[in-house]
């Protein structure tokens, strides 16, 4: 199976937005799209379904929490009952603009910190899956986590990330900051590099965090998105054509 | 066809509620249920579509304008493609719930002043109609106004309501109140009754309108709704059982 | 000092309220107005203060989350310069009013999980407390907590609430259902007696907790808030009149 | 009196920013800031109020139509009362982050669609006329418009606004698009330069019509925003220096 690069999109909110969806629309393989609670607003999500059918790549959902002020990274204290429910809300509305586009729902991205939410309880993490399940799409989100036990529990095939943008903690989990700063190429590159041909991260404090994962986020945020995701494109491609030789770790 | 009751519900918000959803529930034949942008939340919505899946009633979706402390009944100036991305984005939302319920999408009826806006202007109600064309169901409005003159236009079936809790202009408009109030139940059987048996409504300034109906609307936001619901129940069983003659006007 | 009976109020939005507020005018001594963001629009917010300054009794800021869907009470992950800015915004909003009205800020009492995080986090409560010190209002809070320790180290008046229609937990803890339910009377006025009478609050597994307190809290969410404060009004009237000796604990 | 240059600042949301406020803050002499309607969410604020005051530049309070999808650039159907209690809201809660700062709110001018409402209807001008009142601030606005009428009548100072980033129409009226675009520095520069030296503006139909003003606006939105500013400050001062010689017309 071959590595893909994903990009969180259509974040944007009314006439704010970070300005990198249409480069990044012609670097990545799936675009997960804001579905209006952390970002994104009905037209914006249109724009982003019609711009991405037109560039030929899938396109999953990418709910979160209902804080636009925070970009949904502000942890909530959700029932699971509230998660399913915002969940099933946002991939609902976004699957009305793929139906008239013509697309399939491609996969569930849950997003900032419903992410990191999900990643740690169980019971909210199978709250996404009852989505999952309706829809029959996969789930994307980090390996070795709830993520993936809870989706491999319930049957929902599931799809590891790494991330060239962030960085890594010892124990595998992220840091993320509340703000979007650029990260170096280079050292994105680097990242990128280490984690193909030695299925590792090296966390912050320098231990090496193996790494197993399918798909590559770049995130669409960050002033040099468009730059990130063009060197990235070109090592997974590079990756790809030496080696048929195989999957990452 | 017989006349059917509708009732617009789920418009709760958080803990704030109406209080008559579930008295409705067992009056009512079909169920406008909120979808999030004039009222009604992720939870309440699950709730509204579960409750009224139990019932055995029809469920429509009830799109409004984003304005919650309106509760939809401020006018918004919006372009054509708004109005069509805000009923995608409701519409799209609530389908997710019914899907998950298991029941279809019956039908599609705007709140509020969007309800108006797309009474008035032909443009806007064909964005309405693209949603209703994607989704293949009928339009709950007003005869003789854009709406059906544009559903008719379109191809898309249209179901003429008549209120019994609002009063007609003269020009056949509704004047609908910022706030409910309650409706004297006795005021509106008789106003049931007139546009039953006269087809017509008596305006407030005593013109006799000409009212061409298939389904009647009760609001669930007035004090009283339970009371006039089962007062209107009343009447037009008693109505269908009489005359088996036939059609309203 | 006189104990006194505060409520939170003017936690309506929109059409939408819990319909007690013109009551209990007429029943408490201070009332804490909702500032819009976990309940309470504008022209609530005017219609409240008007009412409260009518009414003769004073009032405070009840500034809350920014969730409206969850009315304050689901924890959100802020930073305390994030807590010292919601509550600059709502406390500063409100003031508006009551200048218009002619009336003091009486006081600052945080709502829902922002009174919960609050009283746990000492650096939270900071923030919070640079906001009452502009305004140089006292806070409310609940004794023995960061809410009562922090407003000492800062010089800023703190008045310890008793909540009678609240469960307690065995360390002193409230306990907080998402919903508000009826709170029987009879069991409301028996806290209220045990409270006055030996300084204590019976938790619900039993245990004796002592009860330091200034004011008396009784929520307007409740169905039956009216009947409770009424209630709790004569006990309290009647403990000063029998009673002139003394201080609760 | 000299004339001013004012730009409407703080109109980011959440991590969401135009990028132009810091550069701008050197280049004018008062900011409006947005209030959290249409834009501007509470750490925004203090962060515009903290630099317009470091730059030492005076602030006014730039409220908006509760509508942050829109940018407040939709109109709405709101009452007198409704206009005057968000007025009232937003401009409170600035004023809550000037009085922490130190400094004065120094005038009110609405934005957007109410800018355009208030400007064509008597009684909602009026409402915004209450708050002015309240704070004994000045109104910015278009000259022979309910803007200046009703200021007039109530007795409340009036600045006229020049629009050095919008066309105008031959009646005086502004052409306001939803979505920024830049401004040819040139185009600006020369209006500029004409509504300094002949006292009019060319409509976009070529007609010249009479502009009085004493403060001219660049918008903090529009993607050249510094450079545009940046003319224009030359231009004004310029012509300060020139000619000692007076007002604009």
């Amino acid at each position: 199976m071959k590595i893909t690069l994903n990009s969180d999109m259509g974040e944007s909110f009314g006439i704010h937005s970070f300005g990198n969806d249409r480069a990044l629309l012609g670097l990545i393989d799936t675009a997960n799209v804001a579905c209006g609670f952390h970002a994104g607003d009905p037209s914006g999500i249109r724009e982003t379904v019609t711009g991405a059918a037109a560039a030929g790549i899938t396109i999953g959902a990418h709910p979160g929490l209902p804080d636009l002020v925070g970009f949904g990274r502000r942890e909530m204290k959700l029932f699971p009952e509230e998660v399913r429910d915002i969940v099933q809300y946002q991939v609902g509305a976004l699957k009305g603009f793929l139906d008239a586009a013509g697309v399939q729902l491609d996969h569930i991205k849950p997003h900032g910190s419903l992410y990191g939410m999900v990643s740690r309880d169980e019971a909210l993490m199978d709250a996404v899956c009852d989505v999952a399940a309706q829809y029959e799409v996969p789930i994307y989100g980090m390996a070795g986590t709830a993520h993936e036990r809870v989706s491999a529990a319930r049957g929902i095939p599931f799809l590891a990330e790494f991330y060239v943008d962030l960085e890594y903690a010892a124990d595998g989990g992220l840091i993320i900051a509340r703000r979007p700063h650029a990260t170096p190429v280079e050292r994105a590159v680097e990242r990128m590099t280490v984690a193909l041909t030695e299925g590792v991260a090296i966390a912050v404090t320098g231990e090496r965090v193996p790494m197993k994962f399918d798909t590559v986020c770049v995130h669409s945020d960050t002033p040099n998105a468009v730059e990130v995701a063009t060197a990235i494109r070109t090592v997974i491609d590079s990756q790809d054509s030496v080696s048929g030789k195989a999957h990452h770790v």
